[in-house]
C-alpha cells in the first residue's frame, strides 16, 4: 500500500503536488538536486518573473494560497506594444478586470517551499536522481560523492525541463520522445527604478518591442523594476533583416548599435545594458515533447512531461493545472494511502492519457504565439482582427470567446478544446477580414451587421 | 595530434570504420558493450539476416570485402508476392542482373572483426561507455563492476539505435533529438529447407505476404531455410481489419487462426510456427532522428545518427555509406596522424552536416516504403505504376531511373536527392494514370505514345 508518495524536483509544480497529497493523509518526499535556495540567496537581488494566469490561481486555491499570490502579484491587463518610434499602443488581453500577473518566480517557490514543509512535506537537498528502474520500483540518488538505491511506491517526476526520470522512461520500450530547440536565444536584461524609486516605465502591462524576426518583453517586479527579456536568433539571417547572429553581438558597439536601430526608446532606462549583455547568458528555447508521461506506478508533471517556450505565459500554470488535475484522478479514484499500488498505476494512467493531448496543445500554442508576439502585434490587419474579436466577444459572449481567453481565463476549458477552437476561429476571421472592404474599415454599424451575419454560421 | 581514434561498438559500421581508419595509419580501439559473440556463439543456429546492395558494397569495397560477401549472399533480384490464395508475382527490383543480397549479419560481422583485428584494430569486450563529456573530452567506461574515465583525441559512435554517446550529446545545449516507434511491432520466425534438404520456396527473392495492416516477409539463407518476419500491429484495430493485436494472439489457436486466414500457404512451410510464436519476443519499432551528428570531436555514425526502420533494406547500407563518406571527408581535408584536433573537428563537422539531409531522407523513405509493402504492392493500381516506371526507365534511362533503383542501385545518388526525385516522380506518375482510359490499359502502343509526350515536360 503506498502511503508514501516520492517527488523528483521542488520547483513550484512538486511542491503543490506533495502539498495537496500530504493534505490527503499521505507522506511525501521530495528529492531536489539543487542547495536549498531559500539558504543560498541564489536568487539573489534581480527578479526572475513569470506570469500567472487562471489555470495557475484555479490551482493555487486548492493549497489556499492563490489570494496571497495575486495580491504580491503585478496586474498586467494587457500588452504594450512599442513601435521603433517609441510610442506605445495597449491591446488588452480580456474583458474588464481580467489580467495576467507577473510573479517572482523565486518568490512563489519560497512560499511553496515553506508551506509544503509547514504541511509536513520532507524535502531533501542536494539530492540528484541519476536513474530509475519503473519495473523494480527503485531509483539511483547522488548526494556527495555517494550513491544509494532507495525503494518507492509511487514516484512523480516534477523535476522540469531535463527531468533525471523522463531520462529513464526514454530508454524504455516504445517511448516516444522529442526535444527540439528553437532558433532563438534570449538573455535576460534590466530596468531599474528611476532616481525618484519610480517605475520607469507604466507598470501596467506586459511590454513588448515587436521586431519581426526578434523581440524584445518587459515584465514589471514588485521592487519597481522591471525584467526584460531578449529573444533573439542565434544566427544571422540578413535576407530578413538580422545582420548579426546573438552569438556574434559581442562588443560594445554592436550591442549599442542593435538598441539604436531597435530598441532606441528604452535605452536610457537601461543604465547596465552593456554590462547585462555581456555578463548574462544567451539562454536557448527548448520543446519537449513525450509520451506516454506515466509508466507503471511513475508519472511525469509540469515541465518534465511537456516542457514549453515561454511566449503564451502558460508553463507554470500549466504545470499547475497538471497537478488539479492529478489530484482530481486521485480523488475521483478514490485513491488512499489505504490503496493498492495497481490502483495508483490505474490513477496515473488515467491522468496521462487524458491530460497528454492538453500538453501537446499549449506547447504548439507557444510556439505559434511566439510569431504573434514579435511579429503580429505590430500587424495592423493583425491589430484589426483583435478588435473585431473583442467585439465578437462582446455582442456574443456565448459564441465567442477569443482564443487568448480561452487559453489564459478559462481554466474550465481544456487547451486541447482551446486550441482546436482557435483553428475554427482563425479560419472565420480570415474570411471576415476578406469581407470587409478597406472603405468599409471604420464603418462600425456595418461591419456590426456582417459579423451578425456571419456569426450565425460560426459553430 | 589525434593518432588514437576511439569507437564505440564493434558492429559491423564501428568494424568498417576502423579498418578504413586503420588503413590510413591511425590506431583505432573500438570499445563494445557486448562478449564477443565471435566466442559466445550468440547468434546460435538461427540466421539473422539483412538486405545488402549496392550502397553497402560501394562502401565494402573500399575494405575489399564487396566480392566476398557478394558471393556468400542470396541475390534477390525482386519481390516474390504472395496473395491469400497463395499464388506468387514476382515484381523485379530492377534492371538486368540488378538484385539486392541477403547477407547473414552475424557472418558479416564476424568477418569485419576478424578483418579489423587482422589490420591491427584493437577491440575490447564487455567494456560498456555510460558517459561522455565532449569538451573534456573523457568518457566513462564501465567493465565488470568497474568504472573508469578515459581521454580520447577522437570518439566516433559506432553504438547503434542506443548509442551511449548520443544519449551524452542529447544532454548538451540545442541538440535536435526525436525517438518514435511504429505501432507495428515484429516477430521472427523460421521455415527451414524440406526434407530432401532444399528451400521450401524460390530463394531468388524476398518473399512479401502483403496483408494492408500488416504483412510477413521471407529471406532466403545460405543454408536454405528462410527467415521469417512478421510486422503487426500492437494493438488491436477492427475497423482497418485487425481483430487482435500482437500482444493478444497468446495462444495455438489464436495462431493458427490468423495463420489459416493470412497466411495459409506457408502453414506447411513452418513445423516450428507455434514455439516460434511464443518464444520469439515481440520487438518494437524505432526511428532516431538527430542534429548534429557531430560535437567537438564526437560524432555519430549509422544507427546511432539515425536508427531507421528496416523496409527498405537500408539500414545497414546507410551506415556502411556513412563510413565511406566520413572517409572521403577525412582524405579531402588530408587528415592523417599528425593532423591536429581542431583538424578533426573540422572534418566531423563538414561529414555531419553534408550528410545530415541524407539520414533524414532515408529515415522517410523507409517509414514510407512500409505502406508500399504492406499494402500497396498488392494494389493493381500500384503494379500497373511500376510497370509503367519500368517502361519509361528502358525507353528513357537517362531521364527517368525508378525511386526504388535510385535508393537500391545507384549510390552516387545521395538519399535525400533521390527522395526529392520520388516526390517529383510520383506526382508525374499520379498524373499519367489518371490520363490512361481503362480501355488502353492493355494498348502498349497507345500507352507508350502518352510517355514519349509526357516525358518531355519531366524534368
Amino acid at each position: 500500500m503506498p502511503s508514501t508518495i516520492h517527488l523528483l524536483g521542488a520547483g513550484p509544480v512538486g511542491c503543490l503536488a506533495a502539498i495537496l497529497l500530504r493534505q490527503r493523509g499521505f507522506e511525501t518526499v521530495i528529492f531536489e538536486r539543487r542547495s536549498d535556495s531559500r539558504k543560498a540567496g541564489a536568487y539573489g537581488g534581480r527578479s526572475i518573473n513569470l506570469a500567472l494566469s487562471d489555470r495557475g490561481f484555479t490551482a493555487l486555491e486548492a493549497a489556499g494560497l492563490a489570494d496571497e499570490i495575486r495580491q504580491v502579484g503585478l496586474p498586467m491587463p494587457g500588452r504594450l506594444v512599442h513601435d521603433l518610434q517609441g510610442s506605445v499602443q495597449f491591446q488588452p488581453y480580456g474583458q474588464g478586470g481580467q489580467a495576467i500577473y507577473s510573479v517572482s518566480r523565486s518568490g512563489l517557490n519560497y512560499k511553496l517551499m515553506d508551506l509544503a514543509e509547514q504541511n509536513g512535506v520532507q524535502i531533501h537537498f542536494d539530492a540528484r536522481c541519476v536513474d530509475v528502474d519503473h519495473q523494480a520500483r527503485t531509483m539511483i540518488l547522488e548526494k556527495g560523492q555517494g550513491r544509494e538505491t532507495l525503494a518507492f511506491d509511487v514516484l512523480l517526476g516534477t523535476d522540469g525541463a531535463f527531468s533525471a526520470l523522463r531520462y529513464a522512461l526514454q530508454k524504455t520500450d516504445r517511448f516516444e520522445y522529442s526535444q527540439s530547440y528553437l532558433p532563438h536565444g534570449y538573455k535576460e536584461l534590466h530596468i531599474p527604478p528611476t532616481a525618484s524609486g519610480d517605475f520607469a516605465m507604466d507598470p501596467n502591462g506586459l511590454h513588448i518591442w515587436p521586431r519581426g524576426q526578434f523581440m524584445m518583453i518587459a515584465l514589471p517586479n514588485p521592487d519597481r523594476s522591471f525584467t526584460c527579456t531578449l529573444f533573439y536568433p542565434f544566427e544571422a539571417d540578413p535576407a530578413r533583416g538580422v545582420a548579426l547572429g546573438l552569438n556574434e553581438i559581442q562588443n560594445d558597439d554592436l550591442v549599442l548599435q542593435v538598441w539604436n536601430q531597435y530598441f532606441g526608446d528604452t535605452l536610457p532606462l537601461m543604465p547596465t545594458l552593456l554590462d547585462d549583455f555581456h555578463n548574462n547568458p544567451n539562454a536557448s528555447l527548448i520543446t519537449v515533447r513525450c509520451s506516454p508521461w506515466n509508466l507503471g506506478n511513475t508519472c511525469l508533471l509540469g515541465d518534465a512531461a511537456h516542457a514549453i517556450v515561454p511566449f503564451y505565459g502558460q508553463g507554470l500554470n500549466a504545470g499547475f493545472e497538471d497537478v488539479r488535475m492529478l489530484i482530481a484522478q486521485v480523488d475521483e479514484n478514490a485513491i488512499t494511502p489505504q490503496s493498492s499500488a495497481e490502483a495508483w498505476a490505474e490513477t496515473l494512467q488515467h491522468f496521462g492519457s487524458k491530460r497528454k493531448p492538453d500538453g501537446d496543445a499549449v506547447a504548439q500554442l507557444a510556439l505559434d504565439n511566439f510569431v504573434e508576439m514579435r511579429d503580429k502585434v505590430a500587424d495592423p490587419r493583425f491589430v484589426f482582427q483583435k478588435k473585431l474579436e473583442a467585439r465578437l466577444h462582446q455582442a456574443y459572449p456565448d459564441r465567442w470567446v477569443p482564443l487568448y481567453s480561452q487559453v489564459t481565463f478559462q481554466p474550465q476549458t481544456p487547451y486541447h478544446i482551446a486550441y482546436q477552437n482557435g483553428q475554427e476561429q482563425q479560419k472565420f476571421m480570415n474570411r471576415i477580414l476578406d469581407l470587409i472592404p478597406v472603405d468599409k474599415i471604420n464603418d462600425e454599424a456595418w461591419i456590426d451587421d456582417l459579423l451578425r451575419q456571419e456569426i450565425q454560421h460560426f459553430v
